[in-house]
């Protein structure tokens, strides 16, 4: 198995994009990731979407995307793990480069959600959930995460405050980085008065509908030197789990255990321990999620993730900075753009470009991704070479 | 990279399953393969599905199968290429275990059309054509191979018989498949009075709504033998391409690029020639498409398809026998399914175990499986251990 390299990244400012169309939101950032790489050609392709199908009206992606990025004929693929689609797509153009079918790959993941009206949105977005034994009774998501929420809170006393101490965190790094679509501050105050959608979590503890793309140039390790000027990344530890996609299945509401088990394979292939990461992207669709995900990643003790984010531990300057880049919360949450977009953070991290967010000293960095209610998950570890 | 064999195979009974749901589809194919191939786990997972979130309003897809079918916590990953998703997936499952990643990986495609009424199936398929560029203006699948069929006829000669044939051909064939959706035979004359879809092709000249399900059981060939008690079958090439999915975009609308590269891709890696094929089962959508894929395949020369299976070439007694399962036409093609099950039928007939449409010395055979109107193509070249 060959060693992988990120040699380019690119990220399109995230927003509200009425005016482009999904072919177009695709190929700012594709082009960008090529130019930053630059290379010259690519070999293949891998889109993550979670459901262009029901926000467009488009599947048949990959094809559509290689052709408008004049690429084609090259092999392109689409994949899908709903809002872990794009670190699905990450994982996939690893195995490609590793096994030796291509040297060059371009991983790419968009979402274009804000086309169809709220309702059409929720729907689309609930898919993600178990339709026959969830969403036909009515859940939806932040219903899904408040659950876990409340359950948290009784089992290990995390406060209100604390959930809302995420917000403030991922809103105040998102205020340096200049593609979030949402830099606004916020305040504790203001989070936990801002309108209830599903008690504990007002709308200020959910991530927003965006849209958006992300992408990377891998290529083999022992070929990027060659081919980049900027230092290469290396990926050095990737994992894939799931779990029951309906949260009635699991035993325990305040454990993503897709989440765990993705990070243990991701730590062993890696060889490095939780207490090695210098910085976390992780995936706060919810504020509550970040918090169990501190935990399941080992950053934290299970049921001390609150006090983690209160004590200012996961802020950029302290020990453990987790979403630097302003997170699902601020950045915004193209869902099938955000695993790809966790993974360019992490690379202007490690090559220590992040102007006024950078996290210092940062050698390791991890993503994590996740689908639905944490249905699955995918754990990325990467280090300068 | 590591040799990759097929060591188990299923599909379930192909047709209009009302009575049960998508999961229910995928998991009885599922446990056929395992039960075939003899092994108690699987290491990771694909699944081929072109839009469970338009025909069934549920994505998050691979993570539902993998726990309904009791595999959780494994990786897996639903990838869509339209109507080559199936073939993507056994691509996927390829570079999975030839990376060295995974030992024993399941491959499946599925999908559930029937639970929407037929306006719903036609705008679900249509999300595999350009919606900017061809869907918004009306024209739909069978519209677009009619304007192949009819570019075909004028440049090569290609008659209504001939396209007929093709369907007399692979219903011949199904009627012998006990797990086909339409094993009635037709002849030319009721094909050609059937009812007019887009002149030329009636409705017997298309292939039909399908749920249904296939399911393969990958490892490294060298485990192979240890692992399974019947001959297990060698992946000696895989191929994707992709083309514009506008027809307008193309400079010949009777070759099919995306098929010609792939086809191509995967011969190259396998080191064979079109003559060295014995069957093949290609992407038989409509009728037209047989024949233009016949010739892209290299098995004829351009303009020569329909003379081929107007002469019988391509029946089970002839020279290169195609669609031997009944192809789309008759078999079905519930789509995501339709690459995987193209595989499933190679691996029976090279082990000798394909009953009445069993293919004479069948040693090396070949699968083509196609998105939209050839937006996407997957080929791969199996060959008896």
């Amino acid at each position: 198995m060959r060693d992988v390299a990120i040699i380019g990244v690119g990220m399109n400012k995230w927003g509200e994009l009425w005016q482009k169309s999904l072919r177009d939101v695709f190929v700012e950032s594709a082009l960008l990731a090529i130019e930053d790489a630059g290379v010259d050609h690519i070999d293949s392709m891998y889109v993550g979407c979670m459901t262009s199908g029901l926000f467009v009206g488009q599947e048949h992606l990959a094809s559509l995307l290689s052709d408008y990025l004049g690429m084609g004929p090259i092999p392109a693929a689409r994949v899908e793990s709903a809002c872990a689609s794009g670190g699905l797509a990450v994982r996939m153009g690893f195995m490609d480069v590793a096994s030796g079918m291509s040297d060059i790959v371009l991983v790419g993941g968009v979402e274009k959600m804000t086309d169809v009206g709220g309702d059409g949105a929720t729907y689309a977005l609930s898919t993600a959930a178990d339709q026959e034994y969830e969403v036909y009774h009515g859940i939806t998501f932040p219903g899904l995460y408040a659950l876990m929420a409340r359950n948290h809170m009784e089992k290990y006393g995390t406060t209100r405050e604390q959930l809302a101490q995420v917000a403030v965190k991922n809103h105040e790094n998102g205020s340096k980085n200049p593609l979030a679509q949402f830099p606004q501050k916020v305040t504790v105050e203001e989070v936990i008065k801002s309108i209830m959608v599903a008690d504990p979590l007002t709308i200020l503890d959910c991530s927003p509908i965006t849209d958006g793309s992300a992408c990377l140039i891998l290529c083999p390790a022992e070929m990027a030197r060659k081919l980049s000027k900027k230092p290469p990344i290396k990926i050095i530890g990737t994992g894939n789990a799931t779990d029951t996609i309906a949260l009635h299945g699991r035993s325990d509401f305040t454990t993503l255990n897709a989440t765990v088990k993705a990070a243990e394979r991701a730590y062993k292939m890696a060889g490095v321990k939780p207490e090695e990461i210098d910085l976390a992207e992780v995936h706060d669709c919810f504020t509550i999620a970040e918090i169990i995900i501190s935990e399941d990643l080992g950053f934290f003790k299970k049921g001390d993730g609150g006090k983690a984010v209160g004590s200012g531990m996961t802020a950029i300057g302290g020990k453990k900075p987790i979403n630097a880049s302003g997170g699902l919360k601020s950045k915004g949450h193209p869902v099938g753009a955000t695993g790809v977009a966790q993974v360019v953070e992490i690379v202007h991290q490690l090559r220590g470009e992040a102007g006024g967010r950078q996290v210092k000293d940062a050698k390791i960095g991890l993503t994590q991704n996740m689908g639905g209610s944490g249905g699955s998950a995918v754990v990325h570890i990467m280090q300068a070479m």
